[in-house]
């Protein structure tokens, strides 16, 4: 007999929890997330049936191990068993006194859906009616047994479920009956041999009787899991490394199915949705584990508010068992203040006795993540560094993103179809698609899709990766659906019970309203509403408060919380934020959202107005200088104009402009139409004009004539904008407002080009002084965007009074790889490129694309050069980032690492940036 | 009255030679190269007139004073005339007894015809009557004036020297008379009136009558005219630094024009066109200065031997002044074994006596030069490492270029129409064009022109840069074209008499033969004929013994030296040499160029053959990866035939093999036609195809789908292209051949993307090696030619055996400059942009261009931080370059210093490299 002694700290595979096991060490990264969720209830006394844990580094083992077990590990398994025998007075394998287990994969981080289950697993053929009689219930144990084949069978050997929900509808058609429950006793037990035949048949081998046999393999099962497709993709993802691994839990099972006493749930300490602080869940009477979140059964809420709130007729746990619902409340109230987080936890019922199977840090939506950080410091659970770490810069987008309109609602009130459950807040149109395949497809040719399924699987990841939104006819606010959809972000309706998918018509109805796939559909994810229709959509209530004053600030909680959190941003954060903005209105909206000033000004949409555009032309295009300087004196009042109410608009702060930089041929006339308009215009001929537009024509437009290489050959182009931003400033200036303007020289890879452009500009700004009577201060600078400016970067800040970099410019030339291009073979080196002759093997050449996030290994590198070159010749040199990595989360931590003066990025990615700055300043201490 | 002590030691600005003048320190960059040539001849006894240097430090010092002289200078500058006053005895400005003096610039290196001289300084209206009287030569006097006029007008105010021949040439008219000394004395008098008159009227202001304002006019413009922009260009062509500044050198004047035993001579102690150990040159009898180099009045020969040669019916100096020329002779001697060199000399004979005005090493071709270095090494003047020295690695091309093919003259006999003086060997077709600016105008449009002068002048510096050829009716083999043409290689005849140039009617005829400009013409450097039609080339001498087997070397004295030099170099250089070559032809002569490996095959060339180009298409448009496979299979035993063809021709050397390269899109079919026969052969719709084919258009196509890859992208290509080597190294190695086979993977930026394609590359070797029952040795290393794989080298050494670097693309890359649109802007940065408000300023961005030479700051340091980098992890990492810089001595050099372990570069440019590596080694030292 096995000895009661549990498994010893310094066991190197398994770790025991529950009972009297003593705590193992409570660390995610060995433990997985959910194994050391367990520990730690287990820990602080809750009642969490025992088990035991294989840890990540099992996991790593065993694939090294060829995708095998040690001997070793076998060992300490075999003796966890016996401990776990010994402490639920059961044996594993017993025909008569069998101990059952549940195998969960259980990884660092939560990946819902990703990783399997497999429950009840030590049945077989005998024990199973010997359990019967010993437990007084011979539905749940052949239901359990039912289960367990199916489980093993797909998870194991691969099987589809399919086969097995089809053997079992045939059986209840036969009975002539609907529901799961009431099948006949006889008729389960039946289904039980057609499920073990079913596995023989797929498998090609009897279903194990053997314990041991079951256990080693569900076991190895899951560790494979983790390379799975759909786990490797939601790693890519949430850049998640693959050398995590996971953890393996084996448990004691116990029952929520047992009878009417018993029941599962799944439960947020706060409405994960919106972030109210309300307990929020939903459970099953009478069912087992997967049933919850796979949304087949529509759950009952658990308590009066929530019934209340989602007006579900169902009856509450509260109603049901007030005693269990008191229990689960006060260790829900427990584990927030234990954890200081929102937790997600799932629980079971098993005949009154309640048992918490999980607890873990909850996913929100970026209202939920704003409004939890805010109130949960508001309640002093939390400190201002924590609150900043609870939300993801990212998520205050959803706080920005457009709702729909009120108005286009009220006129659309006949296409509004359904409510279902408000499971994702935001607005989303689309084209209505059924299949994750049709999502992918459509996405790929630029349509914005929503994916309507019944029930979303973890199947359907890709389809919720490519949709715009997710509404889903069935399952609640806990389903698989509603989960990962707040997980990215995503608008989502679940539960939509109105609503009818037929799949074989492919249509889409409620009542007498019937779409077919592809016609447009909207979902409001916050109030849970369905139309039939396109609706436009109108601006947030942030967005309202701040830029369209449409909505007081006291009329907003939505807006209270996100400026309470910006307030806490810049208290911490270190960077300066400044945006990419070329006009007032783009200038007054980045100022609203927080910008202080402008990094990037780029002239050249200035240029790009189709009234102007001519006079661009005719300034390239000129044979003689005087044609071009006529050309270019019409362009200086545009520019001068443009300029001033840039000024105005960011009063007070930095304005950086920069420098005429795109390719030449972009200003050359497109077509017949507007080279003969031009010719006529200049009075030459159309052959003349074709000719030249052909000597302008580049290979390679991105590595051409263009940058400062264009106001070198033109320098007339450089001295009139110039003289126009100094003629702009001090027209601002002599109406009393304060102006900071820095000029920028882009695409220097020779310090002598910014000299040279240097030497015009000072002249300029000499000459309008004199005219205008009037000195400004002001600053010229230059784009870090080319290798070798990084490696010049020395020579360069001699004459630089500041540095920006253009990571756009700078990715592209130091990967040798054109952004516009990079979409054919980028995407795939990112989610990785397959193995012909390896299938297992999937090289993931790239972990993020270098446009969205900055690669901090090689362009990374030529910052920290160029900064260390230029501080150390110039150590006044000011230092920003223009590129578009400038309102990316990460990218803003490395800038903030560098010890960059500022990021700057697009109006409403600043509230981002500010968010970053600050977690990143709190990171970096 | 002056004391006749000579100017100190210690002076700043001025140092005196010649009489009893101390030594100065003989130093070319502080006294120029004609100054510290004077004072040498004169500190080693030989006959030079007195005079004095102003430094080069002067010169800048001159500049930086706003372009004035000094107070100090001022000051020196009188006391060494005093100095020179005292030794000739006689007085500067004097009436009665003048001194006359020469002022001429001298610059560090010989820039010949680049900058200006003035003669007979010193003499005013009142002292050429007496001067005239105390020499009792009239004739003289005046004439000394008139040039004085002319030239001072010239030089130090600009006016065209056109304005004062006019002039003269209708004084000769109305006289009657032709020649220039057939004039009387009262018109000679009248002319210098007439000079007079048009430098007032030019210059707004009276002739200075003060010698010392002359004399600091002149010094001032000859410092000036270093800022000159035909020096300026000279100085940006030859890569010598603006700051360098020039000397000024003042000496007393000596008369060849005095009398019929006066003369004044320029000759080189070899002939520098052949190299043939021949004291050379050319004198004319009763002359002054320029006109021997001007071109103007045809020279005599100096020697019989020269007459024989030349076929000249002139008189010899030899027979003219038979002592002369033997003391001459005897100080030719004396300078060849004092500088261990070739010298240009200057000489003049006054009144019988010999005097010597120049010395400096002097210009050759390369053919001269080869000669030289190896006859001086044998005869012992010279050792080894000198005579490598000697010749500038690109001298060598002018030894394997083409020449014309004996059989094309044979036929073209009708059409020749002249023979001159063969100044610069080599042969030249092209389009006659008459003027520098149609010669410009014509290449520019990448057509081939020789240009035909009467004589050429330095004006015509940018018209000989853009032909291919120069042909000139009048001057001697050491006027100034021929003097020019031979510094630049370029194929050359003089004074090819019995051609008139007719500059009214455009056109140029001998005798009944006429052709109009942009007619064909040819000329033959080597034998000095001129062909009026285009003519076929042979191959040169040396490819003729190597390549084509059609000479034996016995019956080559070019081909014998060649080898020689060959042979030494390989002595002393460290760097392997090796080609990029694609083809077994291309081996074979690289090989016999003597190529010690291929650094550079391009597997792209093997797939553009028109047979296969369909195969490869099929490839890149299959739908199915079956099909996909099928086309690749088809393109494998043409890869392996080319392989093998290679390997046969590198038996025992290493073959880099790159795996293919270019964009996708230059295989795509480019036209209509093209696409209907693939869309035939591959049974799949035009329209689909065009589909296809726009989806894989690129932006920028340098920095899109390419290198490695379209290996990812495509592993089965990968797959094949290493099967065709290895089956292909094993053929021959069955052969009983020595193999080497290196493969290239090119344009890794991520480490991991050379793992990949290693992991098929040794996946296949491992099949085929299974397969053919044997195994060979090879090895895999990548192109490092991206600013990531330089900075994240060390990553990639792990994987890697070799690094070659691809500086063509890291030049663009780094940069940001695409090579195929650089033309747009960089020939401007690197001539010189000029800057719209200040005139004089001239900003030249780039010293050069970095696609012909390596940038050492910027590519070079990425380069060594891959070194650096690389070896670090892999210390037996093997080193070598494969950019066209490979084959550019610059760039040699710098990769000597680098410590690469080869170069690699076109066949016809290994020689180059090889002598480029040996001297690389040498300086290195």
């Amino acid at each position: 007999m096995a000895s009661s002694t549990p498994v010893k700290l310094e066991s190197k595979h398994v770790y025991s929890f529950g009972a009297d096991a003593p705590t193992p060490p409570l660390d995610s990264s060995l433990l997985g997330g959910k194994g050391r969720g367990l520990a730690e209830m287990a820990s602080i006394g809750l009642p969490v049936p025992p088990g035991f844990i294989l840890t990540t580094d099992t996991c790593r083992e065993f694939s090294k191990n060829g995708h095998h077990l040690t001997e070793e590990m076998l060992v300490e398994i075999r003796a966890a068993m016996k401990w776990l025998e010994n402490v639920r007075g059961a044996e594993f394998g017993s025909i008569d006194n069998p101990l059952l287990v549940s195998v969960r994969s259980g990884a660092r981080v939560s990946m819902p859906g990703m990783m399997d289950t497999i429950l009840n697993l030590g049945l077989n053929d005998q024990s199973v009616e010997s359990y019967a009689k010993r437990i007084g219930n011979e539905r749940l144990a052949y239901d359990c047994y039912r289960r367990f084949i199916m489980m093993f069978s797909e998870i194991v050997h691969g099987v589809s479920r399919k086969h097995f929900e089809e053997a079992f509808h045939v059986l209840k058609l036969q009975q002539g009956i609907i529901h799961d429950h009431d099948i006949s006793i006889a008729n389960l037990k039946k289904s039980c041999l057609l499920f073990r035949q079913i596995h023989d048949e797929y498998c090609a081998m009897p279903f194990p009787q053997d314990a041991y046999e079951q256990l080693d393999a569900a076991i190895a099962a899951v560790f494979n899991s983790w390379d799975s497709e759909r786990a490797t993709l939601y790693r890519q993802l949430n850049k998640i490394p693959s050398d995590w691994g996971t953890a393996v839990n084996v448990q004691a099972m116990v029952f929520g199915n047992k009878n009417e006493r018993s029941a599962t749930g799944v439960a947020f300490t706060r409405d994960p949705a919106t972030g109210t602080a309300q307990f929020y869940g939903e459970f099953l009477p009478d069912a087992q584990g997967e049933e919850v979140v796979a949304g087949i059964r529509t759950p009952h809420p658990l308590n009066t508010y929530q019934k209340l709130t989602s007006g579900s007729s169902l009856q509450s746990l509260e109603e049901l068992m007030p005693e269990v619902y008191a229990q689960l409340h006060e260790i829900v109230i427990r584990l927030e203040k234990h954890y200081r987080d929102m937790q997600d936890i799932e629980f079971t019922v098993d005949n009154g006795q309640l048992f918490m199977l999980q607890t873990r840090t909850g996913k929100r939506t970026g209202f939920a993540a704003v409004r939890m950080a805010v109130e949960m410091l508001q309640e002093g659970l939390i400190d201002e560094k924590t609150a900043l770490l609870r939300v993801q810069p990212n998520q205050i987008i959803q706080l920005l993103a457009p709702i729909f309109d009120t108005k286009a609602k009220t006129e659309a009130a006949q296409n509004l179809v359904g409510k279902g459950l408000n499971a994702g807040p935001g607005a989303a149109s689309g084209r209505a698609v059924f299949t994750t395949a049709r999502a992918v497809e459509l996405n790929k040719k630029g349509i914005p899709v929503i994916l309507v399924r019944e029930e979303a699987s973890p199947d359907d990841f890709p389809g919720m990766v490519a949709a715009q939104g997710i509404l889903t006819t069935r399952g609640g606010s806990t389903s698989h659906a509603a989960v990962v959809a707040r997980g990215m972000g995503k608008p989502c309706v679940v539960g939509c019970t109105e609503l009818h998918l037929n799949d074989s018509t492919k249509t889409l109805s409620c009542g007498q309203h019937t779409i077919k796939e592809e016609d447009p559909i909207s979902i409001d994810g916050t109030t849970g509403e369905v139309y039939f229709c396109e609706l436009k959509t109108s601006p947030s209530e942030v967005v309202q408060v701040l830029i369209t004053r449409t909505k007081k600030p006291e009329d907003s909680t939505t807006y209270q919380q996100y400026a309470k959190l910006m307030e806490i941003s810049d208290k911490y954060k270190q960077l300066k934020v400044r945006t990419n903005a070329d006009t007032p209105y783009d200038s007054a909206v980045a100022r609203a959202f927080g910008a202080e000033g402008i990094g990037l000004c780029r002239t050249e949409h200035m240029f790009m107005d189709a009234e102007r555009l001519n006079d661009v032309r005719r300034m390239f295009f000129s044979m003689h200088p005087e044609e071009r300087k006529a050309a270019i004196a019409k362009l200086l009042p545009h520019q001068k104009k443009d300029f001033m109410g840039i000024f105005k608009a960011m009063e007070g702060l930095p304005v950086t402009i920069r420098l005429l930089d795109p390719p030449l041929h972009e200003f050359m006339p497109h077509n017949i139409d507007e080279i003969n308009a031009l010719a006529q215009l200049m009075g030459v001929s159309h052959e003349y004009l074709t000719q030249v537009r052909s000597t302008l024509e580049e290979e390679n437009p991105m590595l051409g004539h263009r940058g400062c290489r264009l106001g070198i050959t033109f320098p007339e182009l450089t001295a009139m904008q110039a003289r126009a931003i100094f003629e702009a400033a001090i027209e601002v200036f002599k109406e009393g407002k304060e102006i900071h303007p820095e000029i920028m020289v882009p695409l220097v890879a020779i310090p002598a080009e910014l000299e040279h452009q240097l030497d015009i500009i000072k002249d300029t700004a000499q000459q309008v002084f004199a005219e205008k009577g009037v000195e400004i201060d002001y600053s010229v600078g230059t784009m870090i965007e080319l290798p070798r400016a990084c490696l010049l970067a020395g020579q360069i800040a001699k004459h630089a009074d500041f540095f920006s970099f253009g990571t756009n410019d700078l990715t592209q030339t130091t990967f040798g790889i054109s952004r516009d291009d990079s979409s054919k073979f980028v995407p795939s080196y990112v989610s990785g490129v397959s193995d012909p002759k390896n299938p297992q093997k999937n090289w993931q050449l790239l972990l993020a694309d270098p446009f969205q996030e900055l690669d901090r290994t090689g362009v990374g590198e030529l910052m920290k050069i160029a900064i260390e070159r230029g501080k150390d010749v110039n150590p006044h040199l000011h230092l920003g980032i223009c590129g578009e990595h400038g309102g990316e989360p990460n990218s803003v931590a490395f800038c903030n690492q560098l010890g960059l003066d500022y990021v700057s990025c697009s109006p409403y990615r600043v509230p981002v940036a500010r968010l970053a700055a600050a977690r990143a300043a709190l990171e970096n201490k």
